[in-house]
């Protein structure tokens, strides 16, 4: 569960909530034809840009994104050095027994345990980790584009509402609202756009590229292991994946680890 | 048929007409000499950028984008690999008699039962592959600009009818109506092009990748039989362009097979 | 004669004026020191950008490219193909008599017939290519900083003009017409960079990129020339370059050819 | 300490602030519900773009960038030399004994003293330069994030302002201060913006570049010395980093050195 | 002495005086505290951006950019190819008596009379013109920064001006003049950025690619010296650095220069 956007998006939205409530009554601020023509035509751009498959599948691959978390460099990194020295006692075959934690991984030690050479495993590897770039970036450029488009149909709901007023005006008094109801599409637009789809299609691209990180992390692991490399040289080149904390706590649970053995 | 352009284009007019019809009369909102200049003056200035021949043609590309299929990854390997078993049976000459379901497969059957090495097959279909990116992009191209260019020109309309309306201001109360039209052709501008242009610029994007992906299956297909792969490698090698849903698809309807059979 | 271009050019000049002439009088459009600031403020900071013969050169450039067409890809084909025909017969040495229909073609006969190798042909015709879109590039920049350039220059200008009426506000029937005014440097500066300069630099670009893809044709045809291809396989690996459009009218005149012989 | 981008922060907020004194009292700026949209949604909207984790660790990469000054090229030129000088005269193991001034020199001596061969020296600490790039891309697209997000609600927050003040338009007196207020939160986010978050993202940017440019030097000493490269040729090799102005003081220091010599 | 820029400067700024002396008083154009915040805050952001030095060091080129003129290709073609017959008759070691135009000429030279070999030379003139590349970059970077604040501040001091004048409107007739006051800042922001700082920062960028293809040039020279290579056949290939007007004059001095002979 990715907790951050969550606290984001719930705190974002009770801003601007109680900034409308501060000033008043918060019901000159709902108008449902221009919430319709905000969302419906940013949902409906976003079908002619795209195919309905794209899109239905880009929204479960961001649920799927906030409700799951990408595994840690550190667990992976630790997997794979144990699965380094299995391979070193009891050949490549014995990888066939064990239950890695991700796919990706499962698939690295089926190749391995298959006899794949290093040029294969590699390949095979590299073109599964860009299909999944690929499908991520049609996740992203959905939101992206939404966000884009929001705005503009915010300004088209805008622009109609002041043709309207400005055809009829006869009565001074009256403009004052109409076009508070006119600016509320702009508004509309703008929220969608700046507090929804583009901070999430950047979290989306985000946890795309956590995602690359810990499959290049496995893809190396896996050439190194095809290579019969030493486990502790293994380990000493992937973690240069870690970021400096994350190398300091690993190195404390090393030490941990030393001392109680 | 490209059913969620439709359903996009449809939606996506019915939502601005509607929110139109709410506000009253639709009259007002037409006007032919702004819809004239928008529209003209978007079409001119995509005949300066490009050649004629360019434009007509992007109108048909869009078309045939619209009417046709891309054939789905999944049909493109199992006839791949189905010509790798013709080949593998009756050697490469035996591709000659068969009639593969696009122009682009018929011509690397075409290298491959004429006996041309592996390089000269990968060389000849990248150029290929190369020129019809080419040719899309113009299209895309096309599309784009005149997404940039309607806005400009509903700008441009605006301010001809804000200079017209404030050089004779004699009248207060005729402002309201003359602004009123002023401000129609920024509507057009965007309505044009957030609703028409730049949504249909992506889909043609993303068409020309999917024909691409398309394509690189088929190059890939071609160089795995010039290279006499296996048929069962050559599928497990092509099944990685598929995404996990058509993976999934594509085991069911194996296993059904064999229990079938 | 580029006929797009013109054909662009005059309808959209005619559109605008019509719009300018339906709404009455164009004498309030015509405002000489608004007209200076615009077009003299984007030529002023274009010296300042390039050097003087480069903005002069890019006009000469610009010129050039609308009043003679790129040979078409077909053209150059038959001619390569032809003079592969000559250099198997006759030797590469009898290059040197023929008189192609383009400098660079010219200078990669000489090349040929002065029995250059094959890797230096290539280096130096490429550098050429590289060159000539140096220099095309500049011509694109100029046209592409004036068309960014002429809005800016539009907006100072009514700047000004809000400034000037703003500060001695006495007479308030006197704000419209003075606000037309001040406004018809912001729609010069619209009209110059969207009907003018950046569909110019856009064709431009085209023009240098059929260029250079003509170019390319001529390289790769002097390397087969270079490397002794049989003139049917040269043929059909140019081919390539063609557009499907182009490749059946291809094929109709060559059956046309046969059929006649 | 980094003087410039104090300098640059105290006298932008001192113009800012006098030219709010000038025009009279201050206390009209002041509107906290509006400050609290602004900083607050943009600081939200950045936990939904990034992790917590990246958020916090952004602020410290921040501090530590003004807080501590990178080693100059030519202390670092200087050391390496030096290093050089050791492991010529005493063998690359003596480097063990040396206390280099950054982790990363740290790091390059123990792979030199550890005897790993040129290739792997130069794979290991590439990619340690590739992760800190990374790292440091956060960082930077945090600040600009949000240099693109507050006036984004700068705007959200005018928009509210004015629908609430039109929806209630019945005292036209009441329309001067309840149009200031609603413009303040604009006012808020484009100071933010480009006072504070672009520029220091662009800071970032800078130092990141700065710190790449050291380790590539410590990277081409380590390199050299474990290729047995002469000290004087090294230091020829490594000069070319350094500015002509750099390169002059460290001639004439070198030249004071060898006259007191 | 660079005239274009001296011209384009000047005309521009004559340009907007005079639409300011058409309207009447200039008076109501100046403005300090306004042109404070623009200039000021402008140059407070870049400081904050960059480093003092960086700030300074890029006046310093910019003047030197406007004030000295790059070599033109031909005399550094003719000076290489009389340098390249010098190394074939008395040897690579007679170059250490030249006196070259340039400081990157006279590294070339002594390279090759120190007798590096042709790899080594590539590299170290390569590492040389990457360096001489990005510290051009940042000159231009500061510009381009200048050249985006500039309007930001212009808008800032405008909003600001916006506020003080709508919190105390009392008296309707000072309105305007207020208003054009604020509305200063906004047009210093447009002038500064789009007269000064964005065309400035692009000739920098011409000026720097001048300087690397002339820096080009003379590393292509060297590496032919050093290989051997004969002065015609090394003029021939320099020259095609040239463009078609340079080497029809060049075609031309040197028919003068053999009918003279």
């Amino acid at each position: 569960m990715d907790l951050a956007t969550i606290i984001g998006l719930v705190s974002g939205t009770a801003l601007v909530i109680s900034a409308i409530l501060i000033g008043g009554s918060a019901l000159v601020f709902i108008n449902i034809p221009g919430l319709l023509i905000v969302v419906g035509g940013t949902v409906a751009t976003s079908f002619i840009r795209f195919t309905m498959r794209d899109v239905i599948n880009s929204m479960k691959v961001a649920l799927k994104a906030f409700l799951f978390k990408v595994e840690s460099p550190e667990t992976i990194i630790e997997e794979m050095v144990a699965f380094n020295r299995i391979a070193k006692k009891e050949g490549l075959i014995a990888l066939e027994k064990e239950t890695p934690s991700s796919e990706f991984s499962a698939k690295a030690l089926a190749y391995l345990s298959d006899g794949y050479d290093e040029g294969l495993i590699e390949e095979m590897l590299n073109k599964d980790i860009l299909k999944t770039i690929q499908r991520h970036t049609v996740g992203q450029k959905i939101f992206k584009g939404m966000g884009a488009t929001a705005p503009a149909f915010g300004m088209i709901g805008t622009l109609i509402g002041l043709v309207q007023m400005l055809a009829s005006m006869s009565d001074p008094s009256a403009i004052g609202p109409a076009m508070a109801v006119a600016l509320l599409t702009t508004l509309y637009g703008a929220v969608i756009a700046n507090l929804i789809c583009i901070p999430i299609a950047e979290k989306l691209e985000l946890r795309s590229e956590e995602e690359q990180d810990t499959k290049r992390i496995i893809l190396e692991a896996a050439i190194g292991i095809s290579r019969g490399v030493a486990p502790l040289v293994l380990e000493e080149s992937l973690k240069i994946y870690l970021s400096p904390q994350e190398r300091e706590r690993w190195g404390d649970r090393k030490n941990v680890a030393t001392e109680n053995a």
